[in-house]
Parts: structure tokens; sequence; C-alpha cells
């Protein structure tokens, strides 16, 4: 091992920062010296009034970011792409998945402990993280609006959760009683989720805290963390130390940080990044949950793909307040891998069921696909972090590819199903050997496993925060949709910025600019990298300097009324994959704009239904018709592209000599093509993303 | 579970047949029927002079065996094909193999014992089963002929093995000391390899007693089983049961059966195979051991490779001894399941590396395959097993595939490295993540886990054993090569076949059949399946009913010296794989024969060299230019074959438009092609067996 990342020489360091709160970070130099340059946050005011004017998550005074995040509050998503799935998200989404919840037994788990119930305790070890999650999404949906119906139920499952705190601080439904003596210990740690579920208590405790002012969860995971964490836990302890299993818990205890002020939970959250060599893991572990080593000596995204997107999460975050360089170095190193061999087209990340984990390089096949929603989520918390530290537009693309994709697919339109796996392609008489589908289901209300579920609800609530962010010389626009934001520029200027588009269907999108007074800054509008020919225009008068991938930064003395007028390239895209991807060779997907398509055999002429998707090509030269379809899955694009199709071949052997396989006749037909996301909003049929392609 | 299954009621019925030698078989009235008239053999008899005369695995009076096994040492193989391969497995492999296992402590682990050395134990659980496996091929090399140097070093390496046997019959020497607590603990059972290594004691023991008449080690095997597995762990003794956890002991314990004629063997076999449902499993265990459920309640192949391919070697003999026919079908349905879904061109299985596990059906990757040998030799094994009970050629054309490509490549030509995977597509520069390829190397002469090179050694050793049957109306020839035997027919009579041909590089086969005197009988002369076109001539004369795929049975009078001459089609085939296994798609596979080509990047053309295999394409409706090269990888039939080339795409991005990626000027080439077994014998190389093609 790398003597600069020495367990024990950390653990002596990270000890000593505990009890002193201005931290001598045990990192390089560098970091040393960027931390005790670091302002601490005002406790008072962190707590005080402040608390409705932070972001998803809180950069605002994090030393290396670059940009600020804007509060959920402070825009309001119109008219437009995203309205109807989030008013879908408040209506049917996050109360129906209360109800499963209830009925689920995951409240009772607590009613229990308080005598309020004698039925058993129900769900797997991670339950309680299924409660937070929902608060979290209902705690954003808040931010977006009063709804006292919300609120109240809300509410009411605060004060039943902090309940069953015990006094020592422990807070956990399942590791009681007979299982109390498990609590924290090896291998229990690697497994029981305990520190997953507080995370999850914490962050869902903070986006309530922001929405209402209420810290009853917050105080009770900072009881949690202050009383029994650290005490018995942290670096200073006595004690075995911590693995977090199921990374989440070092991005939560950095928001804590951010929400009060106290360094010590930065410092907790590095020393857990660091790992503990007390605790004996192997290295299938290391691999597995993404945690237990150094978090700079990771060269490749590996294990599971959820735990690795948190621990990249949390480790952003630590550098977004350290400005640890080695940090810095591992994130880009790993987004490099995650962007070159681990990344679905969708956004999705993880290609395999086993271990729920990432594949080798280029090991991305499409109907096993796993690409879980809730690392499809992970992957855009992560870049959306990247993308504060840096202003990197490479970013923003990663995240708006998941977004509108490989996220968006994870729920159904109406609201109450959801995948938890979203494959490449279905085949339904395939072999469902995926015990996350019940029945072969691709999309259904409840997992026994629910964590994709509220997550998705979290991330759709949470939404207007990340279309705009701040930076010390102006503002940044990242994603386009019809909408508003009344904030501030960071010298205290207000701003209002209203865009007016048909995004992503269509590329025209114009936004006025208005500040309360004149002033010099800049806007940054993002040029998406799918985007080859762009124009930008200001109060008419064109833009120069415009690339794709890279925000155009526009540099003038704004006042009010001023207009931006951007029109991006919505030609329809056959994209291919590097030969090294086995499963895409001959194959091409389509993608226009932001939105990736797919074909789904219902849609599909006879000829097809009748060959199978095997004996059907897309033409390659051939260019593709787009049709916007408004009474078809709430409105889509619908894609018409020429191909051809040849009888099926009747054999099932294995293995057949060419001759008997050669296509008698292909004849001409035309291919239908429906954005991915909308998929399986019908009934059950065979569906693909990479279609088979002919030159001729 | 099917009440005909239930576990408690053939536990009973078991423990009873224990007792009493004379089996009331609890299975389906069919099967009791048959096991009562199945005829009980004579154990002074099986253990009289009759030891010389026993096949591979000794079917001659199993009451459900079709085809009797001819002995090893009835069949010489001349030269050809197999004499240097087997010539150096004696002269080479199986020496420098015993030096490896010297060196890596496996014998002294049982010095240790004896306190003939001080050093640790070494090696995994399963560590003995190296020095039986390695027995076992040194067995079989002494059925060839004399070799007296050979003979003194198992003699003597068989002392110190059962020297270290305890006086209660136990014998393992990883459970020892303070792990001896573990011994057939759960859940030791279902990991600790401890009736695997029995298992592979009595292989060995049973191959070296019909090899030498020795009974030294087998009488050891016999102690284990009856003075200690039985008493206390089988069907009737007060313990927790049995779970063989990587199946191995099953087909052991039967031909333990069959070498002693003591009927509580199979009896044995029948209550692991059925499995003990005191022992608790999951799910996933019982998938990937393979074991611990009832054989006939199996549906498909899945979990560990190895560990399945042998619980059908174990069930198919339990089916050869018994005539289950529930045990029948399950055999046939798995059977259906590799031949569709899971079984390499190469007659290799076992895709994932995870687990060493069989995929999905139809998951066949090609670099990522796992295809372990010891996977394909237990196919070799279990397809052998079926012939035996069939006649069916469909099992023969599986072993020969496997034998002569997937288990063939798993040694090196020189014979002192070996495969653990044999994948089938490699690049040198891509990441290597497999444990089982030190230092990404593909042939190695030494693996921590060395199953597979003593597992090949044995596989060579035995060869002569595969060559040919009796049957009760005359005689099988299954293989072809330059090779004689000297048998005699189920009648007594004396038989004497001569093979003269130069297969598998031709497809001429000259065969003499000479019995002492003109006898009324078939010969029944296999049409491999991949043989479209094909002759026979009896004699001079032509003979008619000729399949590709089945025994051509020729039934006349046959007097000493008359002629077969078979003529097969050696016309270089192109295979497709079904559209459903998703790396093979738009790709072909060359085959020869019964030999697999492949191509290595050293042996092509510059243009390919520079712009790599995925840039390369062979014409498919091209025909193939065969050429017999002698001084190439110890003779070598080479094709060559019309492809074109594109320059390399520089693009090393995951995704590109297809405008990008369109290949500017195809230009023409010649693709070379060596077989498939003979790869990675040069310097560092790609490979791939599955070559993209095109129409042009």
């Amino acid at each position: 091992m790398n003597s600069k990342f020495s367990r024990r020489k950390f653990l002596a360091a990270a000890a000593a920062s505990c009890v002193t709160p201005a931290v001598a970070h045990p990192l390089p130099n560098a970091a040393d010296l960027l931390a005790l340059l670091a302002p601490t946050r005002n406790a008072s005011e962190a707590s005080g009034a402040a608390w409705r004017n932070a972001g998803i998550a809180d950069f605002s005074k994090s030393p290396f970011a670059r940009l600020k995040p804007v509060p959920v509050s402070a825009v309001t998503i119109e008219d437009g792409f995203w309205s109807k799935r989030r008013a879908t998200n408040v209506q049917s989404s996050i109360p129906s998945m209360h109800v499963q919840l209830i009925a689920h037994g995951r409240m009772n788990n607590f009613l229990r402990l308080a005598g309020k119930s004698s039925a058993p305790q129900q769900g797997p070890v991670y339950s309680d993280s299924d409660i937070y999650k929902w608060l979290e999404g209902a705690a954003f949906a808040l931010q977006s609006g009063q709804q006292p119906e919300l609120r109240a139920t809300a509410d009411s499952m605060i004060r039943d959760v902090v309940a069953v705190q015990e006094p020592g601080g422990y807070l956990n439904t399942y590791y009681v009683e007979d299982r109390k003596p498990l609590r924290m210990q090896y291998p229990t740690q690697t497994t029981g989720h305990e520190l997953y579920c507080i995370g999850h208590l914490l962050q869902g405790a903070i986006a309530y805290y922001r929405a209402t002012g209420d810290k009853t969860l917050l105080d009770a995971g900072i009881r949690f963390v202050d009383n029994f964490l650290i005490p018995n836990y942290g670096p200073g302890a006595n004690q075995m130390g911590i693995v977090s299993g199921h990374p989440e818990i070092e991005m939560a205890l950095i928001e804590l940080y951010r929400t009060t002020g106290k360094r010590q939970y930065v410092d907790l959250a590095g020393y857990i990044l660091h790992g503990d060599e007390r605790i004996p893991l192997r290295s299938s572990q290391v691999s597995y949950m993404f945690c237990g080593i150094p978090f700079p000596s990771r060269t490749k995204l590996e294990g599971h793909a959820v735990r690795a997107m948190y621990a990249c999460c949390g480790a952003t975050d630590y550098y977004l307040e350290t400005g640890d360089p080695a940090y810095w170095k591992t994130l880009n190193t790993l987004w490099d891998d995650l962007a070159s061999h681990q990344l679905y087209v969708t956004g999705g990340v993880g290609a395999r069921q086993e271990g729920e984990a990432f594949g080798d390089p280029y090991e991305l096949p499409n109907a096993r696909a796993y690409g879980e929603s809730c690392a499809a989520i992970g992957n855009m918390m992560w870049n959306w972090r990247m993308l504060a530290a840096s202003g990197d537009a490479k970013f923003a693309d990663v995240m708006e590819r998941a977004l509108l994709n490989g996220i968006n697919s994870g729920m159904s339109l109406d609201g109450t199903t959801y995948c938890y796996r979203n494959p490449l392609a279905f085949d339904p008489s395939g072999d469902s050997r995926y015990s996350e589908d019940p029945e072969g289901k691709i999309r259904n209300p409840w997992y026994d496993t629910t964590c994709c579920p509220p997550n998705l609800e979290r991330t759709f609530a949470e939404l207007p925060g990340y279309f705009y962010s701040t930076a010390a010389d102006g503002v940044y626009v990242h994603l386009y949709d019809n909408s508003r934001i009344s904030w501030r520029l960071e010298d205290g200027t207000a701003l209002r910025i209203e865009q007016k588009t048909n995004y992503p269907w269509d590329g025209e999108v114009d936004i006025s600019v208005s500040p309360e007074q004149a002033r010099d800054f800049t806007v940054y509008v993002r040029i998406p990298g799918w985007s080859l020919k762009n124009t930008a225009m200001v109060n008419g008068t064109p833009v120069s300097g415009i690339e794709p991938g890279k925000y155009l930064a526009i540099r003038r003395r704004w006042s009010s009324g001023d207009s931006i007028a951007l029109r991006f390239d919505m030609a329809v895209q056959l994209l291919k994959a590097n030969p090294a991807v086995a499963e895409d060779r001959g194959r091409v997907a389509f993608q226009r704009g932001p939105i990736v398509f797919c074909m789904e055999m219902l849609d599909q002429p006879d000829a097809v239904q009748q060959s199978g998707f095997s004996n059907c090509r897309a033409e390659v030269a051939a260019s593709s018709e787009s049709r916007f379809v408004p009474d078809l899955l709430d409105g889509v694009m619908v894609l018409e592209h020429s191909g051809t199709v040849a009888p099926s071949s009747a054999s099932n052997s294995l293995y057949f000599t060419a001759g008997e396989s050669r296509p008698l006749e292909e004849t001409r037909t035309t291919l239908k093509l429906i954005p991915y996301y909308a998929w399986a909003n019908r009934s059950r049929s065979a569906m693909q993303v990479w279609i088979p392609y002919t030159r001729v």
C-alpha cells in the first residue's frame, strides 16, 4: 500500500481531528493547507433562517465548488416535458408508495418498537431506509410548494420514527431484541446497512428541514452520529472502526456538516472514505462494497454499481469541502472509466445482475443489462457534484443522458409502477431469471427491496434544483424546459430567468434574463455534446465561439428582458458503439436531441412482428422521419426509419452452417421507434435499443 | 416438491437398503423392479483377476448400459493425430506436474502428518485431490504400458498417502489439528471438498488397481467409505447427512460398486444424488453446487459448470446401474439444455467467471468465456456415459467436439503449461481480471487451484478407452485415428480392428475387421454430425443408409481381414450461431471436420494487424483453402479465406455517430486460421474464433 494512504497513520490523525475541530488533515500537504484555509461555517447561521435557501446539496460555502446550487423552491418548472411527470409524482407516486410502505409494514417496524403494534418486523435489513427515502422525496415535493396533507403525513411519520430512538442515540428497527448484539459488529457492518439507513435518515431529515424548518428528524440523526457513532466507532474510539458497507453515510455526513457547520462530520466522512484497516475485509468485499480502502487508491469502477456511485458522490462531496487533490485525481480517473467503458447509452450503469455490479470494460449486455434505477440516479448525483467542482459541461451531458433516459424509464407514465432493472432489450418470451422482476414483469408497484421507487420519487421532486447554478462571475443554465427561476447572483443582485421551449422535442430555447438592475456578469448556457450544429443569439445578434459539449459563456452587461435564443441540432443520430462492446456490434442506437429511442415490437409492421427483431435491419444510410404524437404515451416524438426484414429462420439450433441461414428475400419495411424512457407502458412487448443495421 | 422425490421417504428407504444388500429401491416402481432384476456382481470375481480388463468406467455389467467399454490396454493409438500428444503427456506433462505438486507442498501435506516434514500445510482445501488426480493420470498411463519409474513414484506416493489415514478411516490433510472439529460439519460440507477429495482418491485408486492390481489405495478409499462415511453420515446414521458440495463422490461411489460388487455404494450415491433435507441449503447453493436436492427435480444446467457436469456424470452412472426412468428423463432434459443453449462451439461449457458458472440460455461470451478445462472434460465424461446408456451418436459428437477442441486447447503443445480458462477470443492488451490467469497469461505451468492440469493428463492418458465399445450385437467405433484394438466381442469371440487414417486432417478412414473366426455381428461406425456427405464401402462395395450424426450399422458375416472404407466430408464449414447468442451475431466460426479454427493475429497480413480484428471481415460466400503445414504447431491444417479489411477507426469513444465510423475503403485481404486447440503456443497474440463476416 502506498504509504501516503497508510490507514494507521490516517487513523491517528483523524482521531486527533475529531477532538480539535480545526482540522490538521493527514492527507497530502497541499490538502492539509487547503483544509486549514477553508472557511469554517458559522453554526448559528447554518441552523438559522437560511434553511430555506439551500440547494439539493448545499455547496454554497464549499470552498472547492466552482458552482453553487440554487434552492429547489427558486425554480418553477412550467407546462412542458417535465410538468406532467412531476405532477404525477406528487399526486400519484408519492401517495401510492406511502400506501405500499404502510402495507408492507415499513412504518409498522417503528410502531412495533413503540408498543403501538404487535405485528412482527417486516422487510430486509435496510427497510428503514425506504421510509427515509420516501420522506426525502416528500420533503423535496414540499420545497416546491405547500401541501398540508403531505406535510401532516410526513410529520406524523417523523414523530413515530424518532419515538423509537434509544437514549444512546441508536436508531434502527432491525437490529433490536435478539439482533441487538449484532449492531455494528463485523461482519454486520459489511451487510447490515445500519449506516446506510442513517445516511438516508440524514438526507431525508436535511431535505425536510430545508422544506419546513422542522428539525425533529435532523436532531435524531445528529444524536445518532454525535452520541452513538462517533464516541463508539469514530476514529478516536477504542472500538473496531467503521466500514460503511453500502456507501451513503459519507455524503450524508458532509451534507450534515453543510447544514450544521460542525466540521467533525467532514472528518468522519473522510475517515470512512479512507477505510479502517482494523476491519478485516477480503479483496472481493473491497471491490463489491466500494469502500474499506483509501478512496484515492481506487483505479476503476467495480463491484456493486449503486455502492460505487454513492461512494463517488461522498468522495466528491469530500473533495468539495477539502480540495484534497488525490481525491480529485481519483474521481477523474473513475469518471474516465465510466465514460469510456461502463456507461450505457441510456446513462444507466451496472452491467451485471450478479452482485448488481459493474462488468469488465465494455461489458454492456443489452437484455441482461442490470442498469438499476438507483445506479442511474447515483450516476446523476455524482455527475452533479463533479459539475459543481469543475463547471465542465461533460458532467452535465452525462446527467442529462441519465435523467432523460435511464432514470426517466424507471417510473411508469402513470407513476405507480417502477423498474428496478432498466435493460436495453427485452424479450417477453425469454427466460426471466431476475428476482427483481416478479413474474417476469419489468415494472412493478412494489419490490421487497424497494430502494428504486422512492429514489425515483425524490429525483423527480428535486428536479428544479438541477436546472441552474450560480458562480462567482454569473449564472449557469444546465437543463432546458419551460421554467423560471427567481434567485440572485452571488453578489446579491436579484435575478429572474425564464425559459420558453419545447425541449427536448424541439431544439429552440428562448431565454430571458432579468437582473433587478443592469449588471456585468456571465450567463453560461450549456451546449449539449450531442448538438453538433448550434446557433445562439443575444437580443437577435449572433454569438460566436459555440462548441458542442461546452458552456457558451456570454459575458456582457445584462439588463432586464435581455434575450438569448438557442437553436440546437435535433437531427436524428444513429450511434454506434466501440467495437469492443460485443453486443452492440453491427447495431445502431437512435438518438434525437438528448432522447434515446427504442423499438417496441407492438409498434412494428406485421412482417417485423412475424420475423422478429433478429431478422430486421435499419438502413444506416437512410434518414429518419420525426413526428410528435400527442396522444401516444403522454405525448412523444416517434421516429420512422427505413429498414429491411427477412423471413424468420426456422432453425432453433445453437449452431448451423452459414448456408442454412442466408436470408432468401429481404423486403423493405419501416421501423418505428419511441423514446426509450416510455417503453413498457403498454402491453407486454419485445424491445430493443440497439438495432441491427444494413448498409444497403 | 413432488412427493415422488420426498427426501424423508427416500432417506428411510435408503437407510434400510444400506443394511440389506438386496436393495428394495424406494424410487418409482418400474425402477424398483428393474433394480431387483439387475444382476448382482460377484464380489470375488470383481476383486479377482479381472482387474486388468475394465474400461475407463466399467459399465461391463451395468444393466442399463447398451454399450460396454473396452480396456484402455486393449487399444493402441499409433502414429497419427494423438500419438505425439500422448507421448508428450507421459514424457513431459505427468513428470513435470509431479515436480510442481512436490514443489507446492501437495505431497508434503501428507508427509507432514506422518511426522516426516515440519513444513506447514499448503494449498487450498481441495489440495489432496491434486495428488489423487495425478495418480489417476499416472494409472491410465500405466494401463497403456509398463513404466517402472512412474510405477515406483506412484507406489511411493500411495504409501505416503495411506500412511496418514486415521484408524477410523478418515483421510484428509486439511481438516486436521485445529480444523478437525470442522470435519463434515455444515457449512464445511458445502465448501470443504472432503468428499470431492475422496471421490478423486477412489477414481485414482480404481484406475491404479486396474493398471497394476495393487489395492493399497483402493483399500484406503474403501475404509473411508465403509468405516467413516456410511456409519457416521450415511442414510441410516444418526448424523446430519451428506451433501457432496462439489459433486464427484457420486460417480466415484458407483465405480467403487463396479469394482467391488458391493451394492451399498450405489445406494449411497443415490442417497447423495437425492439430497438430504436435514442439511439447510439456500437456493443459491443448490443452484451453484448442483447437489442437495433430488437430481430428477433439476430442469436446467446452472451454477458451477464443473459441479454440474460431475453431478450429471454421477447421475448417469446411477441410471446405468438402476435404470431409474426419472433420472433418464432429467438427464435428457439437461442434455437438451446443454446442446441448445449452453455449449460453446469448441465443446467448452461455463460462460461466466463469476461462480465459474453457466450463464443464461445463449449467454456465450467469447473473450469472457470461462470454459474451464475441467468443465469441458466433465462434459466429455458425461456424454461418454450418455452414449453408453443409449448408443446415440449425438453424444459422441459432443464428446469429439470437446475432446479435439475445448479440451485439447487446455494443454500446451509441449505439455508443460495449461489453460484453466479456454476463451474463444483473446486480446492481449485487454484487462485481465481473471485470477486464474496469473499475469494475464492464458497458459501457465501451475495454478494454486490446479484441478485442470492433472485432469487434462488423465484425459489424454485414458484416451484409448474412448475409441470403441462393444454391444450385445457387435462393436462400436466412436473415434478415428491410426489405432488398433485387440479385444473380444461380448460372445467371447476375439476381435482385432485396425484403423488407417490421417483423420482429422483427412476424411479417409480405412478399417480392417478381423474376428478370430467368421461371425455374424454388427460393426457400428460413427458418421459424425458435421459430415454432410459420406460414403462407406465394405470390401469395396458401397453401403447405403448413411446418415450424418448416426452410427452406420453394418451387419454381416465378418471374416478376418474384411475392410471398411469411410470417406467423410472435410469441406470447410462456416458456422453461424443462433441469433440469440448476442456476441456471435454477424460472425462466423470455421470448422473443418471435427476441428474448430481460430485466427491468431500473428498469422495475419499487415493490414489486419494494423486495423485489428474488429475492422476485418470474412467473406461468407468465399471458399477456403486448406493446407497441411507439418512444421507449424506440431503439424496442423491451415485455412486461408478471403476477407476485407477497413482502416482502423481512430476513435476510442464508447459511442459515436454512425457517420464517423463508416469505413472509407475496404481492401481485400486473406485471413489465415489455425486449429483452435493450438492457439497461444507461440508469442502472445490476439485470437478470435467468431469472425465478423461480410456478404460482399
